[in-house]
């Protein structure tokens, strides 16, 4: 998968685009998944060019998880999910729909089964409130 | 929940049971699933003692990640998969089966669903052949 600079997520990064934005630094972004496979769904997105993880410098790897860990606490500690899961996919046939690198931090839930992926937009209002939870949990 | 220093992972840490060995540094070891969800189903274990990523620290975080990356670029290089998925597990809501952090490395192939987790071992003859591909692919 080559890299396409118009895709969804380098445009958010560079601000053409809106997001509901969770936390930054200098290598990552976090924001809200805005069709959610669970509440308070969000992603990790690298600031480096890279569609796929074989095109992803090493560092840009480890800062992507040193990000997750912290939302996946975040998550955690703001919606007590019984279960967390991180999930980063390459290719469309591992489930990949926007060509540039992210992880999932998708909270579960005993006896819920995950809804589809990228299949349906939540309601704006409702992710923005769950946002500023997972923001107040923000791990220092 | 706890950590359980007689997990099955802590026990092939510490060489006390078998594993298929493809890769170890200071911080990590990479092991064949011996219960595959596709061929060349990889893990990518911590060495540091933690169930989960909410107690992982954000050193031992980073290493999985980077080690991960490479085991993605062997799997990748040695078995030329349509995709490979990254997945890490925390809570048995979240499908998680052995209480020892671990980032799983599926490949995943067109049209070809995943096995169940954890569900029916490979032959171990195979996944040695498999296992020694993929070493041979191993990114420096």
């Amino acid at each position: 998968m080559s890299y396409d600079p118009n895709n969804i997520f380098a445009k958010i990064l560079r601000g053409e685009a809106p997001c509901i934005r969770i936390f930054e630094d200098d290598q990552t972004l976090v924001i809200m998944d805005i069709m959610p496979q669970s509440e308070g769904h969000v992603l990790v997105l690298t600031k480096e060019a890279a569609a796929q993880i074989f095109e992803l410098s090493e560092e840009a790897a480890a800062a992507c998880m040193r990000t997750a860990r912290k939302a996946a606490l975040a998550v955690k500690a703001a919606l007590e999910p019984a279960g967390v899961i991180l999930a980063q996919a390459n290719g469309a046939a591992a489930g990949q729909t926007v060509p540039h690198l992210h992880v999932h931090v998708i909270p579960r839930r005993d006896g819920q089964f995950l809804a589809m992926h990228a299949a349906k937009p939540a309601d704006p209002a409702q992710l923005e409130k769950i946002a500023e939870r997972i923001k107040a949990a923000w791990p220092a």
